[in-house]
């Protein structure tokens, strides 16, 4: 007797990212209840299950929803506001200036953009880091995504809070809030060393331990910061944050572009994990992180994509690529972060950097977190390797279908239950007036 | 009286590329046998023109169809043959031993795919080096694109020719057979002052001269080029190529990447132009060329993918990004290379390096050759600045219809006079068997 399931989707080829990275080919997935209740060949599965609904993909690959492991979604208002300036002058009469402006209402805005572009290029789950985080939690739940949302604590006002101490009331309600969503869950943001003196980083840590959730923040990004925190603290920044005993299993950083030998084994030692954001440090020049120096060491490097100011995009298929490609370049070795490995930190890798095990590969038990790639498309023509064809080939515009939590949340433009050409109307409208209201 | 036309093309925006780079909003363009007859406000145009046809874009932006500088089009059948090598086991142990197996007919099949590959990311004309070229043309010919089709000469025997003369030969009948043809012509290609002797260089710089036609060869792309040079000829590359008289305005160098201030002094004295092909030297980690030091000094810059084995898409979008970043990453300067000289670079210096003055461009007089991309897309949304907007944020998927000599050759994933589905399932099969027969 076939057992019952919600939906068999089936495709030419399943890349089901498992221990063994096994690729299916004339494949199936079983779904059951949000889950993955089965993969393998498409005629065992027929026979294995009876279906309510079965999704025919024909010439696809199935790969696992990617997986975000740092962005400023709300930040899709100011893509293209300022772009090609030094940093300074970009943060401190473009970028700032206009974040100050932000309100609740805009941060939702521009979160529904970033959530609908983040579906339409096949990632299901990212990682946010901003301001009224709760709206960007609203966004992510209005189209059925997978997040983690963070509320920015700073030691300046925030466009959402005075105070550091009022920004993690906000980062405090945040957890209340989001506590058993099946779904959504917080994070703790501070935005950098910085811009976050030791007793708030202290604090932070704290809550972060108190809830056993992430604590995440921007780190070694700018060729100033080490120079900056020797000065300040007498120590690098890496060496200064784990003096302050904030590293650890539970802390994702962002960047980590000027890191050397010694602070790669304080990663490696603390087992911290690392958001690396290519496309970001190369368009704001900041430089390339060490990737396989972290690898090597065993330290998981998710990837991110960061704010759509500084990449312009939230795709993850440009990020691998970005990947890859920076990393052959910074290192002079066609061989460095191949694509097997640039495809394991948008998923695998992603996932230990969220804290979420059951996500970035297509196994039984895991979340139903699908993205398929129509194989029809003519940059998709031959298909030898489906590794190298993720990473090197694909632009993100493959995805035909993106599921989440056993749901289909985009399929062929469309998602199913947000009206996007309003959407995108509302969302001009609001990055302009904000644009204009600049001081 | 309204003057008839062709065709009005209407859309949201349009990026002229014109002397003065204006962005025309609300605005048409108005076509007549193949050829931008005026370009302005669309009421004006409305009133001015009476179109045997109207294509209204709604919210999008149109832009001079882009010219890919150096490409080997038949490679798309190698596309993720092998990947993340050592550029010598790449060399000799996949790509050349397969090269070997070509012939005509797979080479019109990889053709045909790259063809629908550029139409779909908005490139209408291309600058192709390879063998049995004249099936490239016929390629091109098809799909009603632009092209300049070069019959690669080695003093080694290529798939089409066993000596340097007879590839020379075949390049002499390339020539005869295209000429008067509307949209395509030849060009001569040596494949590299490694893979063909001085004798040889000089031949293809005299046929070049006669038929007033480009010269394109590959010069310093790998690390060891200059060294080899030096050994064997006692110059670097550049000033040997410099010493044997073949640069000048003619004279099409696809890579330098490994050229210091000298030789881009030769570069700009002689009026030579450059093929960049950024994301090639990444994931080959050949390097990047200095690109804002060639600029400095005039000499023109086009941009090329190279082939599908080493890139692995012929989409311009993506080499427009992939330069900007890759240049702010080698200077770590963020305003290197900004979105207006990507574009530039895939435009109006593209034409210039084909030697085709009438693209690159939408003005009036030149060549109707147009790329549409919908702005209602979630990465494209908001939308403030045009060429920031196409360089950063756009993946090239965004293109719904791409037009050559002022007919639609590309809609909504649909080529009006090519069965694709059927041409895909060909040029797998073509290609699995090919790698299948290498030694
Ligand atoms: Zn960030
Ligand atoms: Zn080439």
């Amino acid at each position: 007797m076939p057992t019952p399931c919600d939906t068999l989707v089936t495709a030419s080829h399943i890349l089901t990212q498992n221990a063994a990275r096994e690729i299916v080919t004339d494949g199936a997935v079983a779904i059951s209840g949000g889950r993955i209740a089965a993969v393998g060949p498409r005629a065992e599965l027929a026979a294995a299950y009876a279906p309510a609904e079965t999704v025919s993909m024909g010439q696809a690959l199935i790969l696992p929803g990617l997986v975000n492991a740092h962005t400023h979604a709300a930040m899709t208002l100011f893509r293209g506001l300022a772009d090609d300036l030094p940093i300074a002058d970009w943060l401190h009469n473009h970028i700032w200036p206009v974040e100050r402006l932000l309100t609740p209402e805009a941060v939702y805005l521009g979160s529904l953009v970033a959530c609908a572009e983040m579906l339409a290029s096949g990632t299901t789950c990212f990682a946010d880091l901003y301001f009224f985080s709760d709206q960007t939690a609203r966004a992510a739940d209005a189209f059925g995504m997978r997040a983690v949302v963070g509320e920015g604590v700073l030691d300046f006002p925030t466009p959402s809070a005075k105070t550091p101490a009022e920004a993690l009331d906000l980062s405090r309600a945040l957890f209340d809030h989001l506590r058993g969503h099946p779904r959504l869950s917080a994070m703790v943001v501070a935005h950098s060393p910085y811009a976050a003196s030791d007793a708030t980083l202290a604090a932070c840590a704290d809550l972060a331990r108190r809830e056993n959730a992430v604590f995440t923040l921007h780190a070694a990004e700018g060729v100033t910061e080490n120079a900056d925190s020797l000065k300040k603290t007498g120590k690098r920044v890496i060496p200064h944050l784990h003096s302050l005993g904030i590293l650890g299993e539970n802390c994702l950083l962002a960047h980590c572009v000027h890191t050397d030998a010694a602070d790669l084994d304080i990663l490696a030692a603390t087992g911290t994990r690392v958001a690396h954001c290519p496309r970001s440090n190369a368009k704001l020049a900041s430089g390339t992180a060490p990737v396989p120096a972290m690898r090597q060491r065993g330290i998981p490097v998710g990837l991110g994509t960061d704010g759509a100011a500084s990449n312009n995009t939230l795709n993850l298929f440009a990020e691998m690529n970005g990947a890859s490609l920076t990393c052959k370049l910074a290192t002079g070795d066609p061989t460095a972060f191949p694509a097997r490995a640039a495809l394991d930190a948008a998923t695998l890798s992603g996932a230990v950097c969220l804290g979420i095990p059951d996500i970035g590969a297509i196994v039984p038990g895991g979340h139903a977190d699908l993205a398929v790639l129509s194989l029809a498309r003519p940059n998709m023509v031959p298909f030898f390797d489906a590794p190298s064809q993720v990473v090197y080939a694909a632009s993100g515009a493959e995805v035909v279908l993106t599921m989440a939590a056993g749901r289909v949340v985009y399929r062929d433009g469309r998602f199913p239950d947000m009206d996007v050409a309003a959407l995108f109307r509302e969302a001009r409208d609001m990055a302009v007036s904000l644009a204009a209201k600049r001081p």
